[in-house]
């Protein structure tokens, strides 16, 4: 007998009849013999509605009323799963975030928890209550309503998993896993029937958002394990967990894109100390997040500077660096928003030479021309023109054949 | 300076336009020196939507969830309206029923309020807020979410008026007040300046619903004076408040009907003790509310006994005395589902005799033939066929000269 965690998002808790599958699957659980607490987020589009209203009243509405009405959001959800469950025979009680006590930070709209008092959950369970609780939200030490920001829903599963030292914590998706790469762009993506936190990590920074990051950093930081599954067909889904040094790992897990990249080039700016802080000082400051950093020394004294950011930011990173330009003296500023990024993630290439060759002769026999590369322990990134994006994946899914079970045993 | 509670009901609320007028109100009312708390309802059809999810899963939804469902409906309106007031330059916080601390017993979907927190609310005034405070929910010992029954939100500001010792609970509704009779059946039926707790308990318990009755006993006993107005045009409103030594009274303040009765007359049941009781037990333990009750003796030993039910109780309390009426050997069984109660409201009747004869001749003066009497303090019901509705209250209005203001000094 485990005690299990189960997280639905809102595509799962859309109608009165998905409602009725999540608490169908509660029992069935149940049935096997599990404790179960079940996270919820709002039924789909509710948040969105209610952001509707707030913006319609006010552009910059008041974040902690934002958060008094966003919060009302999971409540139904919780109050309605619990209504099916009692309907069903199945005793279940639920709980908004300040009833459970989850303890956040003060940052409305987008709070950390601190905290969760575990302890009228552990009574119901052990008064054989399924215990509902409403994702994404909490209660601040004064006793204000907080949330934690788009997805919160995830990290609320896994900190309750962490608190309640749950034997797992499973996310309910409308995929059925985590794949090798995004199924739409190639057919054949395979379901990895593992992946560590750390390609995870890798895999939801770049894009494949299955998870939120924040819910996969807080289960690696206390070892819940997690596992992606779908709410609708059946099926083992997706465990992410630890390493295990019993196991080899595959060469390669999966490849992450990114579509709504930009590229920024500020060409020939005199090669001294504190350039590139005088050139993304003003960049931070606008809000503006910097992806990839790349910079090289030319002969004649004086350097390249190139970076990416989020399209959307792309005229406002335009502007800042034409001034910045001026004052540094460089000879021109380029840009470039129809570029994309492609990665190689696999914690198996910490042990491995040569991927990186491989990857770019795979490219190359494709025609495809790289504009940038950036590393990391477990990542290899390159910037394409995005007209290859599609070409590119394709062409690295089959050159390592991540459509086959990984030949090492696992 | 005054403190004032102003309660707002699902139509004042039922817009984000309408929330607009409703903070514009309540900035004009701070503009005058008071300080204000507000109390709102959830938007109109909200709670009916939601209740006819949690009756689509279950016919019978479990309570508990039922109040965690409902409450979110306030929970929005709150939200909203700090979100306007506060883009509107008026600082304000808005507060659950659990946040406020509104205590309540554990009777989930009728809870009663037994204690109130007022501590958060006086610091938020003191800082120079206005504070929202939702209507209807409470919470109770245990931290369970409550809810005080449907018009609940009127007994929130109420209890709150009462806590904070406001010095007027304002109702605003979609009436300017309340009248001497429905406009509806009467046209020139006027608006009341006053009346008193015992006046508009008779009125509201008689089908006058612009109160809920459960607010209006709990102002009466904490001396809370009330008003009630409209929140859609400028007026004084009516105020209810304790009857008051230094002014005389108006004979007649008002005539309430009510149009859902039903009559049930059991004919010749052997007179002896303990009848009543073997008539009204199982009815009552029905779970049938009986209103009035009439018994008169005959002169053969035997006695007719008459009470009058809601409409909707009809049938089911025939069937119950139909099985009465073979245990007691009554002679007969009657019943009448076309009938309804019209009622004279005035506690200037106490000092005045002759009321119910001139009652009674204006009714006859019109051929209403009047089929039961019931008398209190200060009322006299009548029971008479429903054709003659209209017609009777119009006679009484007449006849009293209710459309006039009161002679009497006020």
């Amino acid at each position: 007998m485990a005690l299990i965690v189960q997280k639905y998002g809102g595509t799962s808790v859309g109608s009165l009849e998905r409602i009725t599958n999540v608490a169908r699957k509660v029992i069935q659980h149940r049935g096997q013999g599990h404790d179960v607490v079940v996270v919820v987020s709002a039924m789909s589009g509710e948040t969105d509605r209610l952001l509707r209203l707030a913006k319609e009243i006010d552009p910059h509405p008041n974040e902690r009323e934002v958060d008094v009405l966003l919060s009302t959001g999971e409540q139904v959800t919780i109050a309605l799963l619990a209504i099916t469950l009692n309907k069903l025979g199945c005793p279940a009680r639920s709980y908004t975030g300040a009833q459970v006590r989850i303890l956040t930070d003060d940052a409305h709209t987008k709070a950390r928890i601190l905290d969760i008092d575990e302890e009228r959950v552990r009574r119901d369970l052990n008064e054989g209550k399924v215990v509902i609780v409403a994702g994404f939200q909490g209660v601040d030490a004064n006793g204000n309503i907080t949330t934690l920001g788009r997805g919160g829903s995830d990290t609320t599963g896994v900190a309750l998993a962490a608190a309640l030292k749950a034997d797992e914590c499973q996310i309910y998706t409308d995929v059925d896993g985590v794949y090798s790469t995004d199924p739409r762009v190639v057919p054949n993506a395979r379901r990895l029937d593992r992946i560590t936190f750390e390609e995870m990590l890798e895999m939801a920074s770049l894009g494949s958002k299955v998870l939120q990051i924040r819910s996969v950093e807080f289960a690696g930081k206390y070892s819940v394990p997690l596992r992606v599954l779908s709410s609708l067909v059946e099926g083992p889904g997706t465990l992410i967990t630890y390493e295990d040094a019993q196991m080899e790992q595959p060469l390669i897990s999966g490849i992450a894109f990114n579509r709504d990249e930009a590229k920024l080039t500020i060409v020939g700016v005199p090669d001294q100390p504190g350039v590139a802080y005088r050139i993304l000082g003003p960049i931070g400051e606008a809000n503006i997040e910097v992806d990839m950093i790349v910079q090289n020394v030319g002969a004649d004294g004086t350097t390249d500077f190139t970076f990416t950011v989020h399209r959307n930011d792309f005229d406002k990173a335009m502007g800042i660096l034409k001034n910045i330009s001026n004052t540094l003296k460089a000879r021109e500023v380029k840009g470039d928003n129809k570029i994309v990024k492609v990665s190689l993630v696999g914690v198996g290439m910490r042990s491995h030479a040569g991927i990186a060759s491989k990857m770019f002769r795979a490219l190359a026999d494709h025609g495809i021309n790289i504009q940038m590369i950036s590393t990391s322990e477990i990542k290899i990134s390159v910037v394409v023109d995005e007209k290859y994006l599609e070409l590119g994946v394709r062409a690295l899914h089959d050159s390592f054949g991540l459509e086959q079970k990984p030949e090492v045993a696992r």
